[in-house]
């Protein structure tokens, strides 16, 4: 075992409450750093993922990505970006599942594990296993340089998140998407399905990221309001479609993780088929960043159970024009572009999950019953 | 607009005291009645599913489900059988999803949808867009005869589960499983991975799954009993590893939709990456069908939040030996064979929700907020 040369500041709290505030407020530095060398000026540096990663991607037919917990919902976002950028079919299925059933490898498929430790153990086992398997080669997406993942695959793009001590994932899970954007580009570059048009707006993008995520943060006072009116819940629904879903489900692991609030994340499409009988006053539904057109359903939906208090916080783009009404509150985001938008519209819900915490009075930075790297099965 | 044909008997409640008990005890009956032309006394019948069905099949290279709600679990079950036996990749995915995002399709893909009404909208949209997306051929699993979707897919299969008026789909679900467990069978054959011997067993156990559904119905008091426990919670996890993973969300979905108990599935194996942390007196959790290996895992998960009051219940084969103990409730399912089991170990989780439902004093048959057939967005 040998020691991360870490940063004397970076184990300690810098001022912040709690480790899991100053990591959400870290962002803006650590997403940037994991761009950091992995981009140039306008152009994804494919040999960064290793030497052998400009011989492997145009190569790769399908994409298989195995995680657990917050990074199989990095995954899930990797999914759609991975599918419509690229043009390759992409898998996304959680480690514990994917080791112990008889998965079928499709020919020239590149395998792809999610660990901010490096260490998790069922994602370990399922990368063993797959090693065994007849895939195309491993990738691993990963925090910890020195970890098992990084020496067991034949790939890596590191995230640069730094120590992450509060056990809830927050910067180690955006970092992660800013990894597996890249990674997307990277693919769709070596199979031709990259203008050069299109890669230049898509580095320009997450160059702009950093900005977005500060523009996310000063907004802390409207999701402390919001968090006020969520403290005294026992329920919540968070819903987003698309390359939001993902994200809704990740603001809902959020708040169960830290606030012990039951919330479940749905994709808005599912809501007529079964979740909607569930709310009610005391079961607040939460849409990530819909579109005009999703939003109009949902408020129909919504409409029927008005009656028994139903309510619904929309985080929503301040340019869409969207307005707060009686049982609509909407939370006008700071613009993002569409490419980083998942991981822009995360931050307001690890604030709010992070206040309504702090208000229940929970041990935010270890929730009962929880570890940081879950080694053990 | 045509009428279907119905039996007198087929829409009353024939002596039960709600559509969804009445529906639930019919199972033995449609499940036969499902498999009835499918199969002959040993043999799967491919030519069932249409007249080009076996000049299709064999030229299957991969398949993709597309659903919603409760059929969306019954696609999730058919992908471990579709990877395990019949060797084919399988991807399952929500309607309102894929029908919004820009999948890519495999060459030599079979599209499969299914629903009872064959009229969800979502999944029909889902399949309008398929036929013009490059895929080999389509495949509905329907029970309505007349619906659209039968008419839209070049291959269908259905089933046998009668009128169903409980809006909580249960026989709907449970046919289903039946045929996609034929079709299964049907595309390894095809494949030439299905031994006789193999087909043989699987249509025996095809052809034993009435009586083994009679004998989960005969422990009925026993549910009864662990439904008084239940009447009060606020909240559930269902935890299932493999092929019971989706029979723990479909058992959750049901919790939800009629007493609304905030029930929630999971893979067993991500209780420790965060919904641990919600696990107390108040949130019972419910493990479905474990083998051994799990029920060690889950039991030692467990230990650290007795002193909460953490309750385990576990429905597991009898002959397995486990035994409950201080807040672990062993449920003595009657034996079941293991192609069958998933659709067996539906039943007990049925009526469960059922008697939760009835205790609590809810419109079982027509809950709040949702519809029989969703042809709206």
């Amino acid at each position: 075992v040998t020691e991360s040369a870490l940063d004397p500041d970076a184990t300690s709290k810098a001022g912040y409450r709690h480790y899991m505030q100053k990591e959400i407020f870290e962002q803006p530095r650590v997403v940037t750093d994991t761009w950091h060398g992995l981009v140039s000026e306008s152009r994804v540096l494919t040999a960064a993922m290793g030497p052998d990663a400009e011989a492997i991607l145009p190569g790769v037919r399908s994409v298989t990505i195995v995680a657990c917990g917050t990074s199989f919902h990095a995954g899930l976002v990797a999914r759609y970006w991975i599918e419509a950028i690229a043009g390759v079919p992409c898998n996304v299925e959680l480690a514990s599942e994917y080791r112990y059933r008889k998965p079928v490898v499709a020919d020239d498929t590149l395998f792809v594990t999610i660990s901010q430790s490096g260490e998790t153990l069922d994602t370990l086992a399922a990368l063993r296993f797959a090693r065994q398997a007849g895939y195309l080669a491993t990738l691993g997406i990963v925090n910890v340089p020195e970890s098992s993942m990084v020496r067991e695959t034949d790939l890596s793009l590191m995230t640069a998140a730094g120590p992450e001590i509060g056990v809830a994932s927050t910067k180690a899970f955006t970092t992660q998407l800013v990894a597996l954007l890249i990674f997307t580009l990277m693919l769709a570059k070596s199979r031709g399905r990259l203008t050069e048009e299109a890669e230049s707006t898509a580095v320009h993008q997450l160059r702009s990221l950093a900005a977005a995520i500060e523009n996310c943060l000063l907004i802390d006072d409207t999701l402390l309001a919001i968090a006020e009116r969520f403290a005294d819940k026992h329920h919540a629904l968070f819903l987003g479609r698309g390359v939001m879903f993902p994200i809704a489900l990740e603001g809902a692991l959020k708040l169960k993780e830290i606030s012990y609030i039951h919330a479940e994340g749905y994709a808005a499409g599912e809501l007529k088929h079964g979740p909607l009988a569930l709310v009610d006053e005391d079961m607040p539904v939460i849409a990530v960043a819909p579109n005009d057109e999703l939003l109009g359903k949902l408020k129909s939906n919504l409409q029927e159970v008005r009656a028994r208090g139903g309510q619904l916080i929309v985080f929503a783009d301040k340019q869409a024009g969207f307005e707060s009404e009686d049982g609509v509150t909407v939370v006008d985001m700071p613009h993002a572009d569409d490419l980083i938008a998942p991981i822009v519209y995360t931050v307001p819900l690890q604030l709010l999950s992070y206040h309504v915490a702090v208000l229940r009075g929970t041990d935010v930075d270890q929730p009962r019953n929880l570890a940081k790297s879950v080694t053990v099965e």
